[in-house]
């Protein structure tokens, strides 16, 4: 038996997120599809990232177990050849049999794009959120600093689910840019609660737009309560960037 | 009679091209069909640049000519409510009555992206073109300078049509950068021929992978002939950023 990483890039819009769901199709169970086409077995492939619905991916990252002749980075190319063009695997590797390509990574990166203007952008329809209002972008940034570093992120949790084992987080990098309307939020951390970014991501949003006062994250993290943040931000504004491990992950 | 500008984005994946067709859509059809709906005349729209089957368009600019009660700056939001998401109209404004898209165009910038890996990008499958060989990208920056300035770029023009009064142009800059796997050629110039961007971005890409010498360009303006080039590159690479008016068309 091999263990296999695939590197997976992903248009979410058409799926219902990576997990493998009952009356829809996700991310999951088509790249599952395609490998039991090319090989004729049922084969569980595990992500590291369990994205929801509609949010898209860079460098989504998976592992299976496999037997059989094909060679480790030859599954890149024969699945592509079975998937629709939404969902490109980047690369595939052979990793140690105790990889595992979500207990073994050791952070993230995730983008979240707004779109900033009256009107929308054609190109910017799928991948970014737009927000009509004008954006501060100077008060965006200078709400951002609190975040960093290790703190309790259960005001950034989504409400209702079951509760995680704990809810200290640690945000390990933070950046807001703007090109010309398009603004992108880069957020880089251990690991991440439910719904966290786009909870950000929104509030974000709202402290730019002055719904929210520009001390606000830092009211969450008191802690403060869910309800002191803004709204869940859309999830096509999202995009899983990265997956990172130690040692790196190489992919060729 | 009130001339408005429309400054239009599109997605040209499912559309062919700007320019009204027989059997297929246009963007420009679409547009039309959209001040129809809103105004119950048939409108005739003129774009600056009749952009190619699948070529995309962040900043289009079309005219029309109309009377009736709508504020210039509304028929935006109105024809984006009749439009799909694939075209946006950004922003529309009251122009001079002798304004012309095309005509008054001092400049328009075009980006050309090459999505240059062994596979492909789910995110880039529609607006970049996939090269799966190494592209050296030092190479290919220095075989651009003999290409600004004005020359006669008569081997840059499509072979078969109706050859143009004067094939001599002006670049005015030209930019090439990468980030991560994707690589952005920025072409600007006063007017340019037809196929004659996605010409330069062939032959470049031929260039980058060794098939054409690093000094193609210069055979190609000596001048030399549309052989000396590299293929066309397919259109859905790319995008018209921009077209430029002296003095500027502002739109808010």
């Amino acid at each position: 038996v091999t263990r296999i990483a695939l590197w997976i890039s992903y248009d979410g819009t058409h799926y219902a997120g990576w997990q493998r769901q009952h009356n829809a199709l996700a991310v999951q169970q088509a790249v599952e599809t395609a490998l039991f086409k090319l090989t004729g077995a049922a084969i569980a492939v595990t992500g590291a990232s369990r994205t929801d619905a509609g949010v898209h991916a860079a460098g989504q990252v998976a592992h299976f177990d496999i037997t059989g002749p094909i060679p480790p980075e030859r599954y890149a190319v024969a699945l592509n050849g079975l998937l629709l063009p939404d969902i490109r695997i980047r690369a595939s590797a052979q990793v140690p049999d105790a990889f595992h390509s979500r207990f073994d990574s050791c952070g993230k990166t995730y983008h979240y794009q707004y779109w900033n203007a009256p009107q929308g952008h054609a190109l910017y329809t799928r991948t970014a959120w737009h927000i009509h209002r004008p954006l501060t972008l100077q008060t965006m940034r200078d709400s951002l600093p609190p975040l960093l570093g290790e703190h309790d992120f259960a005001a950034f949790l989504a409400m209702g689910g079951t509760p995680p084992h704990t809810t200290v987080r640690t945000i390990t990098d933070l950046t807001l840019t703007q090109q010309e309307d398009l603004i992108t939020l880069s957020v880089s951390g251990n690991a991440f609660l439910y719904n966290m970014v786009r909870i950000m991501a929104g509030t974000l949003a709202s402290i730019g737009t002055g719904k929210l006062p520009p001390d606000a994250f830092e009211r969450m993290l008191r802690p403060g309560s869910r309800l002191d943040g803004g709204p869940t931000a859309p999830p096509h504004g999202l995009t899983l960037a990265e997956v990172r491990y130690a040692p790196a992950l190489v992919f060729e």
